[in-house]
């Protein structure tokens, strides 16, 4: 068996239990611009006369951008990291003003390949959980 | 039974085979648009220089961005589209200029509840599958 150093994660320092923290304040600014990238003016997030007469009571952020926090969080793991797959739930509504903090937690590791696993969940500024999912992501040594 | 016309899904025309669809192309400007939506600014998307040395030869597109392109189709179903939860696996790079065409099908359907599955697909302009995905949402009849 290698040595744990001699491994693509043991380089990098990565193992289970490694964790990475992002944390956003949303604004209609980013609301505005995420609808501008993906085309998704879904009028519960773009108009605030439609969405003040749903059960949400005026607009909110589209699940998506917090999905965009995840893939920030592990854009701060080491080396060069290339998502491979990923699951989300959306549990509670984001709405503008709402700061979202998304704690990224590995919980399976394959040091030799440099595949992790991790846990990605992502709580208000009441601390509720608005989102949580799991990131399957591959790392590897940056480039000289 | 209730008759079909009488669901909410009935009432909204969605049933299995239902599709959806939505076509964008990635520009340079979405990706400098969804870094400071997201606050992902990994060196892979962010800067030529670094994602040149990369196998991938040059800067690709935050996946979640093609994600958005999900959430965009579905915004194009009938009445108040909620998603409650995603899965997607990232199968090719996406680059500056490429486009993308996403297509959503519903594959199961709760019309008494209004909750639908969909796969979604996303095709690149040269027919290669980019994204493969399934998302769960909730329709509901539009405000008055």
């Amino acid at each position: 068996m290698a040595e744990k150093g001699s491994t693509i994660l043991g380089k990098l320092g990565v193992d289970i239990g490694f964790k990475a923290t992002h944390t956003k304040t949303i604004t209609e600014a980013d609301i505005a611009a995420f609808a501008n990238v993906s085309g998704d003016f879904n009028p519960v997030h773009m108009s605030e006369e439609y969405a003040k007469k749903t059960f949400f009571g005026g607009r909110i952020a589209h699940g998506v951008i917090v999905i965009g926090l995840f893939s920030a969080a592990m854009a701060k793991f080491p080396g060069l990291v290339i998502p491979h797959s990923l699951s989300a739930r959306f549990l509670r509504p984001v709405k503008i003003g709402d700061t979202i903090t998304v704690i990224a937690e590995v919980v399976k590791a394959r040091p030799g390949i440099g595949v992790v696993i991790a846990k990605a969940n992502c709580i208000n500024q009441s601390g509720e959980k608005v989102v949580d999912g799991q990131v399957t992501c591959r790392l590897y040594l940056v480039p000289p």
